[in-house]
């Protein structure tokens, strides 16, 4: 009944270039430290079940086939062949893809190219820094070369991206470092690090928000369980009010990404500030059946202008598949049963799975 | 099936007299920090769309009629009639009326004869203070007066009511600050403040959350989503355990307002602590469609007795009908389903109903 | 249509041998800080009507009758009698047994036998460090009888619980204090202790976890709602992050109990941490009819093969069928729901529910 006919994924990543035994694929269902307990697999999972129904289909098999037997057809038809079919069936025409991730991934183009779309870059920010912190000598290059690498970034890309919550926790001071502070920082950073060395400095995750923010692009920010985390209480998107407050009247919109199990503080931020914004994709991902769940209670605070699609997928393109296909079903059991309630017009219901699909997205991105 | 003829609204504000156009009445569908972003609008919410939904047939149109055609009706039949209209279109008999906000709002009386209901006023403690601090030279004559005037209050009012959370968060020394720190605080705070210049000093708010424990009135605590606040987890009423278990047994009774998306925690105090009681109503008005499961949430763990209806309209008689209608409808949708799947007799559903709806209000407020 | 023919009750107490009246068996139905409210009563709770609901058809009356009229049979049957017929009636095979708690409770043995099922003990940590204490009189006897205390526990335990969350909070250091930390926090707590006097120090809880973690035995940690706590939010799993990393990898299973209203951050752990998992029961007994709903939240992010069922009853045979009913037919419902949607196929629905209702709890405690 509600149709949703395009989708923008605001935030993804490539998917992997090699072949997939039944235990690599496994290890990218779930993001976990350690590998599954003995006597349990990661298949048992929403995620794990969510591929199984979805994804066999697009591969000629029947849904909820076994996992051995989805992994040999897939090899069957090889990576390539596998990969076009899966990303051509989940109905997205836009991905935005976050570079910033290490491991054999494709690139925007190659995304765009396999699934038959569109594809856009987001520059993740803590990357970007260890870059040119590896190719810098000294503290003022660092600097110097920071702005420039940020400035050119904003030239191409669609947005930034930042982990600083995976990497610090999100209580940072919400004012800018000044430039002696941020010096000072780089300069510690700089002696005690490697060749690839991450940054988590707390000074220096603000200066690169900052940057960002500066820079009118949009800014994402990783809140909840999106990013493997030191403690997930310390990404509640809660935790950037003092942020998003500095931030306001500004010019430059802000993204909540994932946000789960604080989603709902998430939407909160979201219908208080007008610059905010909400995701309401990845969740559902891990949420699987569970996914209308998830997005109803998206839906209670965030105003349906700000909030805006994703899969937030890596790796797999059954991930892809996955997260617009939750999405898709999970937007219409909701909007459906609340028109069927009397609660909703069908025709604003509509209206709704359109913006939260790809118009809202076009707007904030600026696609066309 | 369930039903509930009766309601008591333990807690709004009153209406505006004036005629609003498009953005002004926008305006108050939200508490927002700016105005809604541009490409979108705060009508594109739940709230906005439950008064689309809901107060449209009242004033003779179609449900979900366009904002635009809503408000030129509300024009044409005035802001007196339409507001009558709405307010005895809402079902609630009683309305305790928070008085403390600052606007052209209808009093108590004005809003009982426009509802053809009854009104009773509810004291606003930080209002009082300001008030008081305005008009008193010295630190003694201000804490004198102000004993005064709280004692007046309880002789009229129905309730106290607090927004500390939203003043300095509720994490407060549990304890009443003694004289000495009192009287400290106080001189701090009328030295440094011009005429209206608002109380958030922690002392002082707990001064006055103790001078209401002792005038034995039930005593109303914002927590979560109800008032705008500096950081929606300072409000968490799980931050208010140690004051409660420190005001047990002293004869007065506790109301946690709103809670949302804290509602499980206020819904636990209320189920430990016997003088605790939990509101089940200003959450609704922003769920909007989800009404039923934020409804349910708090029907986990809150004793049926504990529970209490409101509406937290300000402003709006359409908030005053939307808290209204979505109360019952959701109260209706969720004792029914449980009641057809077995789970609770009709019997208890219908009393349970009567409970929330107003009994429970009754037997606090001691209304008769 | 979901399955569940044998339960193993991974948590539980033992049940009052003494006849009840309508007041004592009502105070076991919540756990309160003070009698219920003037004019409230504990029946009218989701714990109250779950226990009119399933408990009546077990004595031979109709569903929803009367308190009163239940105890009036309940007490003609006899406490042994009914309590036979209720636990028989709960389909629980076997019981895991804390026997930790004051009161006159049947032991493990009794359980079995009145339950026709099969029962094992776990061992309170905090306890048996606590009637060391009684009997040791210095801190070097102390220290040496505890550690043969849980050596000889763990020989026939089938796991340890520890309830450091509702003496503390679970904000502990995650590391092992030393050994001087150990003796010096032992002797402040012997000198100052009478006999029975409670262990809260938190280098003490500390040693305890390390001490259980040391025997290899399963370690059961409470969390959320569970035991009557300082303040709920000190009882949030997520504090337990750095204790859970600290001991990855070690080979001692960690199991979080209860956890709601922060279910989803204990499920989140378990999704994480190979050695961790989560407790879906005790919290179902608390929400009642939405037992479904919180059961689903479980379901989010914790893999099928790490959740386990109990029910958290202590002193009322009533809470074990409480527990065990809301359980099956919450899972059936939810399983159920989603097969019919086709998000899941009914051959993995059936082997789910066989995990969580038994066979989790067969692997990790080691049962057979």
């Amino acid at each position: 009944m509600i149709e949703t006919p395009s989708l923008v994924d605001q935030y993804c990543h490539g998917v992997l270039r090699t072949e997939l035994g039944l235990g690599t694929f496994e290890a990218h269902l779930s993001r976990t430290e350690g590998p599954p307990a003995p006597g349990t697999t990661l298949f048992d999972t929403q995620t794990g079940f969510a591929v199984r129904r979805w994804c066999p289909p697009l591969l000629g098999l029947e849904p909820h086939c076994a996992p051995a037997r989805y992994l040999a057809r897939r090899r069957e038809l090889g990576v390539l062949e596998s990969g076009r079919r899966l990303l051509r069936g989940s109905g997205i025409t836009t991905y935005l893809v976050d570079t910033g991730l290490p491991g054999d991934l494709t690139e925007p183009g190659e995304l765009a190219c396999a699934g038959a779309a569109e594809a856009r870059e987001i520059v993740r920010l803590e990357l970007l820094a260890e870059q040119v912190a590896d190719t810098s000598g000294t503290v003022e290059s660092f600097l110097a070369n920071l702005a420039e690498s940020v400035h050119a970034a904003a030239a191409n890309a669609v947005a930034f991206t930042s982990v600083a919550g995976a990497r610090h926790g999100l209580a940072l001071a919400p004012e800018p470092p000044g430039p002696g502070e941020v010096r000072g920082a780089a300069g510690r950073w700089l002696a005690g690090r490697g060749v690839g060395g991450e940054l988590s400095d707390p000074v220096l995750l603000r200066h690169l928000l900052w940057s960002a923010v500066a820079s009118g692009l949009p800014l994402q920010l990783h809140a909840g369980l999106g990013a493997p985390g030191l403690r997930t209480d310390r990404t509640d998107p809660v935790l950037l009010t003092d942020f998003v407050r500095a931030t306001a009247g500004l010019g430059t919109d802000l993204v909540l990404l994932h946000g789960y199990p604080y989603h709902r503080n998430a939407a909160h931020l979201a219908g208080v500030f007008p610059h905010v914004h909400v995701d309401c994709g990845a969740a559902l991902v891990r949420a699987g059946a569970q996914a209308a769940t998830v997005l109803a209670e998206i839906l209670e605070l965030a105003p349906f202008g700000k909030i805006l699609f994703s899969t937030g997928a890596q790796g797999l393109p059954e991930l892809h598949v996955v997260g617009a296909r939750l999405f898709r079903e999970a937007l219409g059991r909701v909007l459906g049963t609340w028109v069927a309630e009397g609660a909703w017009s069908l025709a604003d219901a509509q209206r709704v799975a359109g913006m939260l699909a790809s118009e809202n997205a076009r707007r904030v991105y600026g696609l066309d």
